[in-house]
């Protein structure tokens, strides 16, 4: 539906970068998702998303506060400091998660000028351990960062996976709960390319435009993205896709619960499930399946379900897994 | 035809990042092309390609000469400059291009530690006024910037308008003529989206996928760029769309001519048109086609066609052009 | 007199990084001469107290205009680009000054994403060619830039230079000429090192200091700048050494006028004298005397007076400059 | 003394930026301490000798492997991100020195491209905490480093102090432990302005020279901080400047042993003691006497000696402190 989306889009004539009527229209089913007050641009990879939202947010002698497995911090090669000069305090986090206990140790240094003062917050929803923030959770790091002049980032590139875990729309735990700049991305549950920075404050979105030209975010044929988020917004492809990715992790919990020396370390909130188990069969269940192993010492793995994994797919990677254990 | 190679690559999992079957062969695609030797990078944009070339060749105290008109330079909204952190020396240029013995003029200063050190001449063929270097014109650049230790860099954006234009294949004026590092696009001539950097000395590559992961580049669902350009190349997409384009550029060039008032300023070498107009007839124009003014004090604008242009848009736009010309 | 004011700075103990009364007087001394609404921060060298002053006025997608002789462009290793990461526009100017005219023709693109932004000017006084702007000339580009929203931006590395030249008082073609920030050097004419960075609109320092710290110009023992500054300022210092200065220079340009094969290019309206010599003399004068070339192919070359030019110094190079023109 | 160097050398013309005697004396005088294959560059600031010399060893997508106390990581305001546009990845450290064990469990993720790249680990001596790294210690890393093809970088802000500690010449812990580039600074220890880089494999100086002028660190007048470590260096000041500092410490450690309420939670090696004190007298005590509250939660702080602190300050001090804890 994705690809007739783009095949649709790709008859007559428009005009480049962003002048066009599908970017309009994809706006849009952004704002009434979101917020009709949003700000809405369109980029090509969930780093430039990322990265160009932060960049909006700070100046080189600011820092941002993260988790310290948030994408930003550990999956980006250094992009946040190569475009936004500036500095990730990254803490440690056991389930990916911030607090406004944890964060409130960093909030200090402010007017003192040998040190980076602290001007955003910026969370993973769902996080990068598979879990997922309550929209109160949300509101009280916001409000945390109303009180210091900071801003609350949040990094959605699977936004549509939390809001399935949380049965709840979009907007109840983005606009409404304090998030100030949003990466909210396509390419992890389903469009073949295409992610969106979404400002809540349009005054922060005010020389966004110049940041994506000179960020290389720039599509010129932008109607191709935004042809695909029309239809995965405006139909429900966004939630089935997502509910069934959380339904596939649910699935392989159940299955591989009670499995020998198989140890679940995190809530199974969204579509990642991270587990240790023993260090001989991690090469051999790589060699038929792909996944990443996440702390090499503790043979913790990841393994990530998508909206196009299927109940054999996960049939067979239990199958596998049970015959490696024995 | 580049739609259905995206539908094809749809098809099956394959892994992120462009560790799959069609970014290999989309990668041997290009070096039968260009250069057996060659190492290829895919990524997301034309500005991305040229940035990250630039970025593979220069240190922050570094220069990148090139044409005052070169897309690095005037169209880029300063990206080099964020990116690289280095100065572009752009000369002036007529027709677009840079001769030996205007680059020389700015090759002093080597050594001392108050000047910026030339390192790269930056072309772009066909140039950003239409015209084309010949395989000669480059080689001269080249074997200047060998004599001084720089480096040679084409902007390759519209590469298959200067092949056919020059009736030659891509190898005899890219690798065959000492060109370093080229940005060979595939979005001007018909792609949905994809460029590419190609390496001809591969010593040069050494550190491009932490440059391209770093500047936002890294396409995680790669494929679908890889199955456009694998269509692209070996079929003859290519030759047929570029050839179009320029075909339909001389059509209007020999429908203009003889127009009263009408000035053309640019040989007509590739897909694009410069001419000099009355000044009060460009917004009435513009008002039904698209187009740039390129110098607002001469009342010059640039007239691009290119592989979806049809004869038909040609007389259409030349009898409005006519009308508001008597 | 300057080196005293730094041995009385070394008594005492004193707070690091500015927080004594040493700075505070110079900052009032400054404060005095310039504008009494003025925020004065100390640097260590000329290049940082330019790259800083246009950091603070600039984001990476700005252009700054200046001269294409200007330090900023050609004598500081692209420093501003490095630094502000955002690109020079830089004019040709036969006598280093810019016009309105001049200017006017590179505003425009304002809104445009693909362009550069222009935010500011930025115009030497002198400038590096030894031609001084009237407070008019200054007021006419500031009225220019405030119609645009941009800033004007002064280099004034040899500012009492210039002060000396115009018969007037620093306030005349600076706070009260529209100039936003100014580079204030002591350098130059006298001090042993110290530099300063003076914001005639105090919003616009807001947060300099780290900019300052970041850019690596805070001074731990800053007292040992800022007594220096009270001497040079409080005292006639400053107006004895540039009037001196500018008196060599006109010395030296009477002693030369008359001479065979010497055309003064330049009006010298402080301590510069531009030349064309025979090529043949440049060698055996440079082995006597320090001097750059300032265009090789032209055999133009510079000639600095400086505070501690002597009448006999002058003597003895004319006599040597005689001597090899027989 | 260093005061009357400056005043030798103020008599007489140079030539500027480093072309003079003082300038290849002062180099001299630093090779005869480290290493007669050394490369040495002097600068004006603490944060310049370190950010230029991290420049000179990283690419942006590299990592700088520090404690997270280091001056890089907790001091400079962020000025490694800023010019270097790269990663720290700052250790937490009871004692503020680096383990080749701590060290090795960031060593992953080489060839990986969303990974940033680690390449250099640097270390202070002494310490931010005043513990002073034995020459094994500096080995054992700078071994680890060889091992994965990193370097090993030295802040030596207050090397002196170390040495004095260790009872050693410059040499042994430095050029013969392993290190590739080290800060040694002489403002910390007596002089009135002046640091310098010190490269003990000649080839990683190579481009330096640029760096350092687009890093706005090359003084004109640069004959005044090599006349300063030309005495610092031949005489015996630098030895008895940092014994003095050293020397109050452990005065002052003897004076405090015994009070009651006040806990000494570092060893104190050089010249700073790190206290746990009740919260109440930190107020009244900065009244009187400055320093920095080092971790406000748990009310320790942190006092500096210097070179000219006296044993009548000591006891001053402490006279105060019991008066303020009774």
């Amino acid at each position: 539906m994705l690809l007739s989306a783009i095949q649709k889009a790709n008859e007559g004539h428009v005009v480049a970068y962003g002048d066009d009527v599908y970017t309009r229209d994809a706006v849009n089913a952004i704002k009434k998702h979101f917020s009709e007050e949003a700000e809405v641009f369109f980029v090509l990879t969930g780093t430039g998303a990322n990265v160009l939202g932060l960049a909006s947010l700070t100046e080189s002698y600011h820092a941002v506060i993260c988790a310290d497995t948030a994408h930003i911090n550990a999956d980006e090669c250094g992009a946040p400091e190569k475009f936004c000069n500036c500095k990730l305090l990254a803490l440690p986090s056991a389930d990916g998660k911030l607090t406004p206990d944890a964060v409130s140790q960093h909030l200090h240094g402010f007017g003192f000028e040998h040190h980076v003062q602290p001007k955003v917050i910026s969370i993973s929803q769902p996080t990068e351990m598979g879990t997922v923030y309550s929209p109160g959770e949300i509101r009280a790091l916001s409000d945390l960062a109303k009180q210091y002049k900071m801003f609350l980032h949040m990094d959605g590139a699977r936004l549509a996976n939390a809001a399935v875990s949380l049965n709840l729309d979009f907007k109840s735990f983005t606009a409404h709960a304090g998030v100030d700049v949003l990466s909210f991305g396509g390419t992890k549950n389903g469009m073949l390319f295409g992610e969106s920075v979404i400002f809540f404050r349009p005054e922060l979105a005010e020389n966004f435009r110049y940041m994506r030209k000179q960020g290389m975010q720039l599509a010129s044929k932008m109607r191709y993205i935004s042809a695909q988020f029309i239809t995965y917004l405006n139909s429900d492809i966004w939630r089935e896709n997502a509910n069934h990715a959380n339904a596939m992790a649910k699935l392989l919990l159940e299955k591989i619960t009670g499995l020998p020396d198989i140890h679940v370390t995190q809530k199974v909130e969204a579509n990642a499930i991270f587990v240790i188990v023993p260090q001989k069969i991690i090469k051999p269940l790589q060699d038929k399946y792909f996944f990443y192993v996440w702390d090499e010492a503790r043979c913790e793995v990841r393994w990530m379900t998508s909206f196009d994994t299927s109940t054999a797919d996960i049939e067979g990677f239990t199958d596998c897994l049970r015959l490696l254990l024995s």
